[in-house]
Order: structure tokens, then sequence, then C-alpha cells
């Protein structure tokens, strides 16, 4: 498809944490941005469009890119809140869990897409147990994810995990895989150094739930006389670099092993919030040096899938957390959401709009009432921007949002029935 | 007019912090709630309907009263981010307020309106210098606020307050006022003894911005010997009720005088993020039988008037300040966005749906992702809810937002060139 956008302002990247807006057209060929620029500088009548499409003075930005979520589990979604963490996990989750098939993941995995396309997401870094059907739901729909292994001593082993990296990464382009495992205090050693081998192997980054909460932290250090980040290090997991997952409670070393290796630290607001886990050293991470990218973490405990939620919790939490109202500002928060999140996952192709970078984008209304006045795009956005002004969400080249209907080969109503179906099947 | 919704799932208050869904039908005769019930108990056809709306099984439910907000200073939406509180306030947001004319406020306040119509909001509680304007535009969109003084040492009388009084609750039935001042930190004692004196006169509640920052009581325990609570209670100024906005930072001793007068905690979690104030006691609040109540400040430091975002932050807030997942569940923020909001303002004429109730309501859509499954509506609602659920907000029986589009007698692009007008005069 050959798509022209005109009358657009296109956000670009100036370089870490500085964002300018340019008046101009955005010409889509294939999967790729084709050209960005003034309208007057190419003539659009040398190309045959499929559609050309005045955006009316809206913004073009890039997607955005969850980087860390556990997307089946929309099943969860309002099923256990308000509970103890435990209870929640042990009594709630891990039941319900065991009782799904393939299929409910396939299908839960595209109710997710849905919920993704209608927030700007254009990417998502999954973490499951059952990663297969995820993959073929992002294909059917057009979607593009990253998956990282969810190893435990309850699922997956090893050699399972090696034929997926294989299966995923060779399914499509919309669809990769690195080395992961879920926690430390699931994973027994003998698989956590297999993790290691395995990444060395496949010159994988390595990924896994790290210091979600103190706890978990004090339990490791008594296990190991390590935090979670010594003891992965110690065991050489991040020699093609990688990172964590929600990293709440993290020591001095564990920062510096972190800055020394170049590793991301996902952070996850909602969702450490809604645990009762804490506030997340977004601030510190930044003075340091440390990559921060943003996941909503998945549906049974955030419970939204919305990126906008997640930007303003980042920049608004860390203020409070430092006593400091001029702390981690929006541009940080919108560049940890887009390039961030791109740079976690691998994504440096489709991290900004640029003339041959992959089309994963979006238009963004402000011709509604919490996008005006116009005193700075960048900070409503993320200040008070709303999944209600995602007027487009394209994926490698293809819309598969667009005023709020859907286009990833099925109907939402469809979706929406076989989700229900799980839950009811799930009650009796 | 008079409007029918069948199909529909009506939310009820069972009592307070417990709701049930009805399946059935919703009249609207004039601007009150005609009838709820199955559509088998009553004809129809004896009324002649101006509409009958197909509500395809979605939600009917109260509308948000949004219980603190500066509507007008819209202007302000993101002009002065990411500053020290004091920088932000003294050299940011007093220095273009003084720039302000009355048509100026008018046009902001519309601004506002529009954008709680697209939140559910039907009614707010505002304090600003020039309530008039304000009273004025609500009117027109026929939108329901209730005023609050903001006298201070900088604006305002007493016998300007006592006029406001009189000129504001006269207006309309949409519009009423109640005593009150900006805050102990900005008002000097004679002012204080006044607005008491003025309170005792008319039988009214008196509200103030209390306790916000901790440095605020500090200052002014050295002035007085006394918390602001502690001050105000001394002052007398709560023989007819009333309470606080913030109230971030209470001694055991705030606490026994909210509880022992009966005043209501309005809480504004965003803001308290943003400008790094701190998180609000909520938990305890409601364990000590305080009322609460949510707003979401004004659009210069929160920045969008937006109820789902706020009863989330409520929810999750008060989880990991207490560390305890199970603390003020989602039935509790829905109470206080709704009823709690409603009782604070003296609205309880439309706090829930019920007949005979003002018909100020809104229909929620659940065809929608982030809404899906239906485990519990009540969750779904507080947790993963956005203002782009919200297909239709009536107030006092007239649809002003439907589908995206507004009913307020003028246009939207109309404000918002307003809006952009007025920043683009100060700028120069």
């Amino acid at each position: 498809m050959n798509i022209r956008f005109y009358n657009a302002r296109i956000l670009k990247l100036e370089k870490a944490r500085s964002f300018s807006l340019q008046r101009g057209e955005l010409w889509v060929k294939g999967n790729r941005i084709a050209y960005i620029g003034d309208a007057r500088d190419i003539d659009a009548r040398t190309v045959l469009w499929d559609r050309e499409m005045d955006a009316e003075g809206n913004v073009l930005m890039p997607g955005f890119k969850n980087a860390h979520t556990h997307t089946a589990m929309t099943f969860l979604r309002s099923y256990a809140d308000d509970l103890p963490l435990q209870e929640w996990l042990h009594e709630k989750v891990f039941p319900k869990e065991a009782l799904l098939t393939q299929e409910d993941v396939y299908h839960l995995c595209r109710l997710g897409i849905l919920e993704y396309l209608t927030s700007g997401i254009t990417a998502n870094f999954d973490m499951y147990f059952a990663p297969l059907p995820g993959a073929r739901a992002s294909v059917d729909c057009g979607f593009r994810t990253v998956f990282t292994s969810g190893l435990n001593d309850f699922c997956q082993s090893l050699s399972e995990v090696e034929e997926l990296y294989d299966q995923i990464r060779g399914m499509s382009d919309l669809t990769d895989f690195y080395m992961g495992f879920h926690a430390e205090y699931t994973t027994s050693l003998h698989l956590m150094e297999g993790v290691a081998a395995l990444a060395a192997k496949t010159k994988s980054p390595v990924w896994l739930h790290n210091s979600e909460t103190a706890s978990e932290v004090e339990a490791c250090r008594k296990r190991w006389g390590k935090t979670p980040t010594e003891l992965t290090e110690a065991l050489g997991m991040y020699a093609y670099g990688g990172g964590g997952y929600h990293c709440v409670c993290f020591s001095d070393h564990d920062f510096e092993i972190f800055r020394n290796r170049g590793l991301t630290a996902v952070t996850n607001p909602a969702s450490n919030l809604k645990l009762a886990s804490g506030i997340a050293p977004v601030h510190r991470f930044l003075t340091e040096g440390i990559s921060v990218a943003i996941g909503t973490d998945g549906p049974a405990s955030n419970n939204c899938l919305d990126m906008f939620r997640e930007m303003f919790l980042v920049s608004a939490l860390a203020k409070v957390r430092e006593g400091d109202a001029s702390c981690v500002p929006a541009e940080e928060a919108l560049y940890m959401a887009t390039a961030g999140g791109a740079k976690a996952m691998g994504l440096t192709d489709c991290d900004c709009l640029e003339q041959g970078k992959l089309a994963d984008l979006i238009l963004i209304d402000v011709k509604q009432p919490n996008m005006q006045p116009e005193n700075d795009f960048v900070k409503n956005l993320v200040y008070s921007g709303s999944k209600s002004n995602v007027l487009l969400t394209m994926v490698n080249g293809k819309i598969l949002y667009e005023k709020q209907r859907f286009f990833i080969g099925t109907e939402p109503e469809e979706v929406y029935h076989m989700a229900n179906a799980i839950i009811g099947r799930m009650r009796k």
C-alpha cells in the first residue's frame, strides 16, 4: 500500500529527550516511510496512491512500544482485584491459568492487541508461558511482537525455549524472540545457567522480572547472598545485553551493573501501584545514564493496556518520589514510551519517524478539548493526552485501527465473544 | 424533552460502596428520571417520546462529580510544567492570571466544560477569582457548577463574596455558591473571620485548600500554633459543614475534627503527584468514617480534567501508600467519584440513578477492548475504563455530548480558537 498523509504535523526526535513538530507530508510505501518533508519539495503526482489522507493539522508520531506485558492475561482483567499480592497470585491467577488452552491464548492475545491499537501501541514485548499462539495472533492481526521466554520451574524447558526461539523468529518479520526467564524466585539455578548458555549460543539479550518487590530482593539475598541483578550478572547473563522488568528495589551495586552492562530498566508504574509494590527509581536511572522503557504489565495487574496512563505515571510518580516537580519531564517519558522501548526490544528500525524506517506510526487528534490550547504538544500528549486522541494506528505500513474501527481480519465483537466464552467456561 | 433508554444496564447504588447492574429501561422526562425498571412493568407507548435510544446493553450510570477544580485555568495547561512548585506558581501562573479578562474566563471555562463532558463529568465544584463569567459559561452550556469563593488577600472582598453568593445562587438552577477562601497561607485572619461570619449568616458550608503540602502546614503551625484544620475549626468555620481540598498532610487531631464535624476531604491525586505534594491518606479517611470526594484540580497542575485517571489513582495510590493491595477497592473510588462528590457539593438530588432524581447521567460503552471481558463492570470501569468509553453525557435532562459531538450551543472549534487567541495574545 502507498499512503500519503498531507497537512500533517510530524513529531521528529531531534535528539534524546527533545522533540519538534515539522509541518508537511509523510509518505508510506509498502511497510516503510518513503518521505517526510515539505509538500513543495517533491511531487506527489509521481506516485500511484492507494490512499491520500488529509491529516488536518493533526500530529503523526511513532507508535508506542509496550516494553513489558503478558497480553493473554486479558481474561483475568477485573477478575481478582483489591486482594493481597500472594492471595491474588496463588489463589486466583495460577489456578485459572492452569485451565487455559493454546486456542484460548490466541483469542485472548487478539483482545489485547485490539486494546493496544486503541492506545497507539504498535509493538509489545511479551512474556507468557505459551508464546506460540500469541505469535500466531500477532501475525494474523498484523501486529508486531517481541517475545521473551517465560521459563521457570513450572513451565517450559531449556530445549523448548531453544525451539521457540527458532519457531518465533522464523515465523514472520513481525515477531522476534529473546532469551529470558520468569524471575529468580520461580527459577532454579540449573535453568538460569541454561538461559545464560542459550544467550551466549544465540547472542541474545536476556530479560526477567527483576526486583519488583522488596521481599523478592530480600529472599534472593537470603538464598544467594546477592540481589537478583548481582546473581544474574554473576551467572554471565548479560554478554549481549537485555535488562529487567519492574526494577523497583535497586541497590547502588545494581545501578552500577545496569550502567556498566548497558542494560535497560522497564518500568511498570500502574502495576507497581496497584499491587502495592512501590515506585521505581526512574529519576536515578536517568541520572545514571541507564536506558528506561515503559510497560503496562499484564491486564491482570494493571488492568489497562494504555500507554497514556503509564507515561503520565512515570513522570508524576518520579516527581512525588523525589519531592521535586521538575524531575522526569514529559519529554523523557515520551522518549521512554517510543525510542526507549524500541531500543529495549531491538526495534530501532521503528523507533522514530524518519525516511527509510518501518512505518509503525499513529495519528493524534489535537482537536479535542484535552489537547487545547496548544501551548506545548509534548506536554499536552503526556500530561493530558488520552487514547481518545488516537485517530489511527499503523503497523508495518498497514492501518490496523482508524476512527474506532479495527482492521485486523476479524470483527472485535467476535473477539469479545470468545473472551467472554473463556471466562464463562472457567466459572463452571 | 422526554427520552427513553431501552436495552440498558443501569448502575444502581445498593448502599455506600456497593453497586449492582439492573437490566431494563430508564426514562427521562424534563430534567428528571421518571422511571427505572423492566420494559414489561410499564407501557412506553403511553408517552410521547422526543427520542428513544437503544442502549445496546451498555451501562447507564450517574455522571461523575468533579469536586475540586479551577476550570478557567485551561489556558495554562502545558504552559509551565516540570518546574519546582514555587517557580511554577509565582513566575508562571500568577503573572499570566493577572492578564485575564472576564471574557477570557468565560471562554476558558467553556473549554473545560467540553473536556468534562468527554470524561462523563456532569458537575464541577469550582474555585476561581472570577466566578461570574464561569457561571455564565455553565448556564450557557447547560452544565452544572457549584462555586466556592476564592477570596484571599489579593482578590475579592467580603462584600464582593456576599454579592457573588446572591448573584450566582440566583442565576440558575444549574449554579450554586458556597462560602470559602483560597487557603490559610494567602488569607489574613480578618478575612477568615469574615468568611466564618458569612457562613453563619448564610448557613453555608465552608471550603478551602487545606494541608496540600507539608510546608504549608508547617508555616501555619508557626504562625498560629495550629494546623489549617485546627485554625479554621477554632474560627468557627464549620457550623454548617464543608471541608477541604487536597488534605494531604493531616494530623491525628485534624482527622478527629473532620470526623466530628462531618466534613469532606476532596482528594486530588494527579495534581498532588505532579506538583510533588505527596499522597493523601485516603485509606485512613475511610477507616475513620470521613467522607471523601475526588477532584481533578485545575488544568495548570493536573493537566487533565479526566475522572477515569483520578479514580484509578485514588485506589492505586492508596494501595502503594499503605503497602496493601486490598485497600480502597474500586467500589470505594467509584462511590467517591459519584455520590461522594455529590454529597460534598450539595447535589444529593443527582447522586445516583433513582426515579425522581435529576437526570445527570452518562452512558458507558462496554463494547471496547478495555472493558472486555466482563468479569466485573465496576472494576473494569475504575481500573481500565477511559473517557473513550463515554458514549453520552446528559446534564439536567439534556444530552450535551454524544458520540464525540457536543451540544452546548457553540462548536468546539470556536472554543479552541478563542483559547488559542488568549494564549497568543499573552505571548506578545
